[in-house]
């Protein structure tokens, strides 16, 4: 940020009068442009056992697999987000249910927020975001071309759970990646 | 938003290219404005069978009662964000619980999220936006001066569930309410 969004002058980089941490901020009118995390909210669209997948044809992390996510609008609630996702993704239809996972990963500013939820039937297909998409059963998900930190764990709790027909909502820290990322990853 | 906070040129209100949503974004230099939820995160600071509340000296809802909450900042997880709002405003060092309800407010492009807590003592005090603060059991609650719904929901869903022990995610949409606001009430 380097101009002030409400009168275009060049704005500072230091904590504003009565605050506690540092702002950009506009000393022609005043604004305070705080900057706050993001939600990514997405769904793990079951239908007949299987789960929908996408193959995502846009970067970060272009070319793997990942469940229907992505930035919750304004105007939407969580679940409208979650099921938003799933069509705009892979073109399914979802029921959204219960709040399941929820991530954090404080070094990129975002908060992850998977549901669950039942395909209205077992159609899908290729959105604009995806490449590919797919059914998988937990032994077909190919474990090792997911997209995200936040994928794998959402996947691995589901079948864990699965076995107990008991989903509780977990939450965790996701540190910061170890591998290299991709140039434009910003996870 | 009037000018792109990135080139300082006006920005337009329109639909970007391969988008399906209104932006603002820089015809300048192509930057797309996104704007996204924000994040209020808040704890149920408990000890002794009394809750934290904190009256509210600035507005909104000056001079009405809140659970310690506040904007997620960058940087921290939803965890840390409800301790620190809880030391902001109560001046009390709360170990965060289970997450446990959550808020969708889509008409003000807010989500808001809960913690159980425990404070670490019964040590606590007038916060900086805060103009008195106090424990309260049930009947104590001064449950007609609640700041927002979310506070009021959330106390009720505590008392509720205190009497089996268990304490449930609960997900719910708030609608906006059908009291006239204050001024610069943003709730
Ligand atoms: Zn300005
Ligand atoms: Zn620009």
């Amino acid at each position: 940020m380097k101009y002030c969004s409400h009168c275009g002058q060049e704005v500072l980089y230091s904590v504003p009068e009565g605050d506690n941490r540092p702002r950009y901020w506009c000393n022609h009118c005043g604004t305070i442009h705080y900057q706050n995390p993001k939600i990514v909210v997405g769904a793990i669209p079951v239908w007949e056992g299987r789960i929908l997948l996408c193959k995502r044809s846009i970067e970060p992390r272009k070319g793997y697999w990942t469940l229907p996510a992505g930035f919750m609008e304004n105007g939407e609630t969580l679940q409208e987000g979650a099921a938003r996702e799933t069509w705009e993704e892979g073109c399914a239809t979802v029921e959204v249910g219960d709040i399941y996972t929820i991530f954090n990963l404080p070094h990129i500013n975002q908060v992850y927020v998977f549901f669950l939820g039942n395909m209205a039937n077992g159609d899908y297909g290729v959105g604009e975001e995806s490449s590919d998409a797919g059914m998988f059963t937990e032994d077909e998900i190919p474990w090792d071309q997911l997209a995200f930190p936040t994928i794998g764990r959402t996947l691995k709790f589901y079948f864990q759970d699965l076995k107990t027909g008991d989903f509780p909502v977990r939450t965790q820290d996701i540190p910061p990646l170890k591998r290299k990322p991709a140039l434009d990853e910003n996870i």
